[in-house]
């Protein structure tokens, strides 16, 4: 299996990006992988561990600051257009990964690969930790800031195949956001939204308030990309402010110091618990062609590899099928 | 001075809501306070202690499943309803305080009372604590599912004027909520409302993300009703899945919870930051004729007792003729 790596996207590229792929080429007997970037950067890095990498040389480098579509369209040499270019033109290569910049992944997918035939547009999904011993998908995050009843459809149909590929569930609860769980409440878009969900072939959950998205009782929480992203990163904030004010508390008297060394298994419980990256480190890009697993910017070489792993499993358990499916099923429904 | 309230509105109604009032009228020697709901009840739990307390006996109760219109209309005889009846008649009656549904309140505001002439929408107002020292206003956090730019605009005054008063900050930092913090960045109504607070009376930091929300760099966080009741609820939730997975994981190790013991100080430091409801307890619903403050309904004496004395604070403070000021300010910059 071929998977194509953005050797030069994210905060420490292209080091941990090149080490991320050889722990995976490593790790899976059967992977071949495609470095695109400086060809003499990644050959340094690599230094001889070259078996079953390819390396298709890229010049250029999309940056945060560039304009998402113009990136794409004027930085044909760089280590994004350039994977693109490999995941568009071959055949056997399956899927892409990259830290870049969200905005030009986005773009690039829907300039170079093109939706899905039926899904109006692809949506980014990523997954935060909950309180019990389950992680909740967040459909859309902010890929769609902009979006109608039926764009919350397909998200919730894409989430809830994702969903049930990685966590090897069946029927995973699809919740909509809501300002309260009652039907009826919610803006214009949720209210019209909800018959859409509760006549797709789901199993939607109803509305859930977003102080419910890390209560453990959703999996799939189906939002607007506006509103999905104020709350995935007020919730990941609201956790890293909690972690602050204790640290700093710990650090200010010496019985908590102490009391810290006692309680080592309940805050490395913790650690894991929220450790998500670790888990599932990339966002895939649901609803394009082909496998698009976008990275965070700050990722290192064990998430790049889990990343690449993460595509691979897409991959054979046929997700972008699964969406097609799920799509065949709607409009079964609608037909009845 | 004279406030009315809702005696029996809220979980823990009529007693927690009497005995709250009565710790007021104890604590503020020029209070008096006016008590809506069934009279006999409310005479049992004062029991003799009646200094400056009036009742206004009303034998209906709004409940949460209410229509908030509906009940507003139709049940003349609630003591939310004669708590609005009470403020609207009599004019040395300052402000009115209710645990009761929050809809129901906001509906009983416009409808009985009004919005301050220029006001296109009144909005909710809660406080979240940060991970520093300073307390976050969200405002809107649900009144309004549904906003235009002029909307925004007058959450941001309300807000930047609520704030320095409760606060006594001058020019608080006002943001305004979107999905990445650049100008430009943002929904359709986050891109046609920046330039509005740019030009506002106000300290417009900029657009800010939800993970900015409880970092201390923001004082008011401006959103629409959905976004923010979103953020809102997402961030307690959050920091709610936190203390649970700790609190599991502490009853599940002996060693944590001897380190519990040694940590006390530190967790009772965490608790004194994220109890905002002892520091706030109400949300005054800014941008009525008249102050309208709505506690939790699950608020207890303690709270009460502080959103009383918010009310004679923020009418001592001449909260609604600042309001009205920074309208007249605003209307002078457009007119330069």
């Amino acid at each position: 299996m071929k998977i194509v790596v953005d050797a030069f996207g994210g905060d420490n590229a292209p080091l941990e990006i090149v080490e991320g792929a050889v722990q995976a080429i490593q790790k899976n007997k059967d992977l071949e992988i495609i470095l695109c970037g400086k060809t003499d950067k990644i050959k340094e890095i690599l230094n001889g561990r070259d078996e079953r990498i390819e390396i298709v040389d890229a010049q250029e480098i999309v940056e945060n600051s560039d304009h998402p579509t113009e990136a794409i369209r004027k930085k044909r040499d760089s280590s994004l257009v350039r994977a693109y270019d490999v995941l568009k033109e071959r055949e056997d290569v399956v899927g892409l990964v990259s830290a870049g910049s969200t905005g030009a992944i986005l773009a690039g997918a829907i300039m170079k690969i093109g939706r899905i035939k039926g899904i109006s547009r692809p949506a980014l999904a990523p997954i935060l930790p909950t309180k019990l011993d389950n992680d909740v998908l967040m459909v859309d995050s902010g890929a769609n800031v902009d979006c109608k009843p039926i764009n919350l459809l397909h998200f919730a149909l894409m989430g809830s195949a994702y969903y049930s590929i990685i966590y090897n569930k069946e029927n995973p609860r699809v919740a909509l956001l809501s300002n309260g769980s009652e039907e009826g409440k919610g803006n214009e878009l949720v209210k019209e939204t909800y018959p859409l969900l509760h006549n797709a072939p789901i199993n939607f959950i109803g509305n859930k308030e977003g102080g419910d998205y890390m209560s453990g009782e959703v999996d799939v929480m189906v939002a607007d990309g506006f509103a999905g992203n104020a709350l995935l990163k007020g919730s990941e904030g609201a956790v890293n402010a909690v972690l602050s004010v204790l640290k700093k508390s710990i650090k200010s008297h010496f019985s908590s110091k102490i009391g810290y060394m006692f309680m080592k298994k309940t805050f490395n419980e913790l650690k894991q618990r929220i450790d998500v990256q670790g888990r599932h480190a990339g966002s895939p890009l649901l609803g394009c062609k082909k496998l698009v697993v976008k990275n965070h910017g700050s990722c290192n070489r064990i998430n790049i590899c889990a990343s690449i792993e993460q595509t691979i499993k897409l991959h054979e358990k046929h997700l972008i099928a699964e969406i097609e499916n799920s799509l065949v099923k709607l409009n079964l429904a609608e037909g009845e």
